[in-house]
């Protein structure tokens, strides 16, 4: 039978979530539609890049052999061949003495191996005059100098960047073969629950945390999947999330945030399924279940919104990092020196709100159901469990939102 | 008549950029949808959050001073009322000596201002024993705690967080009024220019560009419009710049990368309108031309992938964020030691690539030119005008792609 409330150490939820997350499908994409996503497959240049040996600034191809000891007072005199042109290739190469104008981007012709820039020469009829002298390879980008053909320009798991998509193109992938992005069902329980339109009476508040979560996984390069309020109703629950488990490759249930109806989302999980956790040694967020049914991972989230949105951070995270097939997952660190003594209780991690400014984090206090400081703070500190706290003055790690 | 090659500092071009850019329009959208986008207004609350007070753990409702001095010795003992329902208001009020259960979320009788932990009392019958006081407020969220009816809970020009999205949903917001999305005109011109799915001949390169850009400004928030390659000639590349400039919010050209293709693409935009740029002590990235056609942006980039990129980051930036109203654009920095003494030259602003790991930042030496360091790196360096170098061992700031 499932387990209730035997709290489990941080890491251990990760790593139950990280081997629950099932590994992600695959799809091909047009390269204007990869920014952000993550690569399925390694990707290798179709070709040698450059393909020739390419001017990359304006100026006078030269063997750099001929400009040994040029400078202002004794120029290397060179005749020049005339110029060459984008695009084409040269018709001929360049022998001892000679020269050609060549523009950025410009093909060097045979027999050249630098480009000395208009800025160090002076063109005096055919000849040119060469003011400093270049050594091979100097503003060239020579032939394979960048890839070579078939060499691995980007790994399987990378989240594609700006300058990603450029080396794509320039591989040659007008497509890309990425891993699709999961499908996250996102449910809230709770009698209490009215939605955003309502004005709630008092006793019940407002389905917040369907929102927040939803945009949470879209944050996660995931597709939220919303399934709205549910009655805490066994029939009904249970039909709903039968309903998103089919529908969707995980499922996060916000919500029954009394012990009564707690119970009642773990022993709907272990119907379906299995309660793998409940109960996470983390404040705040302790009453979190992990689970699955077949092979789709069930979370069921605090119901108080800021105690979900840290189990977020602290735990879903790495099953969404996982299910998207993100490598190496960006997090936003900042090194800070903490204002204030932190007191936290041992055994548990504390995640504790901070301002930042000119390196240093104070911590808001006030109560962790509050979310006024949720938006108020840059990020949160966190306290590990073996620690008492943290003192005034501590180097500390800042995660940024 | 325009500016050719007049350079002008980095923080001039910056500036330039900003007073240009047009205001953003604005409409609204789903709060589903909101993730992510900016704030076009302050965002008040419409009610009291809590709208009641409301415990945040299962236990006993109290008279806070009915438990002072309680311990495990001598508890206090109180007289139990019953059990608080979730959703619906309680019926009756705690007098002093009595308490009553109340689950997570459940709204505190009247009388009651603090609630005990179940792990801290223990039930015989009808009475509870009270093992830990409780002061005014403890595991309550106060009504109107964390918001007042009309606070200004988020504010114009806010990129929205998933828990600011949770937020505005307590806040009453099932719709956001936001900021449009810029539309951004892509256009690379270059004779030597070929799409992704051909093989270029010698003397031709793919063009990485359109694709680079495209991406980069969906990074910042703003929507590609791509136009493609389009041929170095001065009536069809101002055909597709007049058409980009109609279309788009925004135009960045890039290519024309040889001096005389950048003044065909100089001359072009300031008979569109005006060249207020041409020129950036920038390296690399130079030859950047900054003008405009009406009040729409017109921006030059270099035709060099790695030369564009920088631009893109440098300055580019600037006018994305303003576009869409962001108040507060992130950029992710991270402290770090250099590993080597990189040179550079006075007069110029240099951004040099590197790779961090364990807070040592070492330089990818390498030419400006090469692809493969801006997709093997972790971020830029960069190195002030002013400076001719930074030294192995000084502190630098990265910025993280």
């Amino acid at each position: 039978m499932s387990i209730f409330l035997k709290v489990v150490p941080v890491s251990e939820a990760i790593a139950t979530v990280r081997r629950i997350a099932p590994a992600p499908a695959q799809e091909t994409v047009p390269l204007e539609s990869a920014a952000g996503r993550v690569l399925a497959a390694d990707v290798h240049s179709d070709m040698d890049i450059p393909g020739f040996n390419r001017s990359v600034v304006d100026g006078y191809a030269v063997r750099a052999a001929d400009t040994t000891g040029a400078g202002d007072a004794i120029p290397a005199i060179l005749h020049q061949k005339g110029r060459v042109e984008m695009g084409p290739q040269p018709q001929s190469a360049i022998l001892p003495g000679e020269c050609i104008y060549v523009p950025t981007g410009g093909v060097l012709p045979s027999g050249a191996d630098a480009v000395v820039m208009v800025e160090n020469a002076e063109q005096a009829k055919d000849q040119v005059l060469i003011k400093k002298p270049a050594s091979h390879g100097e503003n060239v980008l020579l032939y394979n100098e960048d890839f070579s053909k078939l060499d691995r320009v980007l790994s399987r798991g990378r989240r594609l960047l700006a300058q990603d998509v450029g080396v794509l193109a320039a591989a040659g992938c007008a497509t890309v073969r990425v891993f699709c992005k999961p499908v996250i069902g996102i449910l809230s329980t709770g009698n209490e629950l009215v939605p955003v339109t309502e004005t709630p009476r008092a006793g019940r508040i407002r389905d917040s945390n369907s929102f927040m979560v939803g945009a949470f996984v879209q944050e996660h390069g995931c597709i939220p999947k919303y399934y709205g309020i549910v009655k805490d109703d066994r029939v009904v629950l249970r039909q709903a999330l039968e309903r998103a488990v089919g529908e969707c490759d995980a499922v996060l249930i916000s919500g029954g945030s009394s012990k009564d109806e707690r119970d009642v989302s773990a022993a709907l999980i272990a119907e379906l399924g299995e309660v793998i956790i409940h109960g996470i040694a983390i404040a705040p967020g302790k009453p979190t279940i992990i689970g699955r049914a077949g092979k789709k991972p069930i979370i069921g989230l605090p119901g108080h919104p800021a105690s979900a949105f840290i189990v977020l951070i602290a735990i879903v995270r790495h099953l969404l990092d996982r299910m998207t097939g993100d490598a190496a997952p960006q997090k936003k660190i900042a090194q800070a020196v903490l204002a204030k003594n932190v007191p936290s209780q041992k055994g548990r991690e504390d995640y504790v709100r901070v301002k930042l400014a000119d390196g240093v984090a104070t911590p808001l206090f006030g109560k962790s159901g509050l979310l006024n400081t949720l938006v108020k703070s840059d990020g949160v500190i966190t306290i590990p469990s073996e620690r008492e706290g943290i003192e005034n003055g501590e180097r500390v790690e800042v995660w940024l939102w």
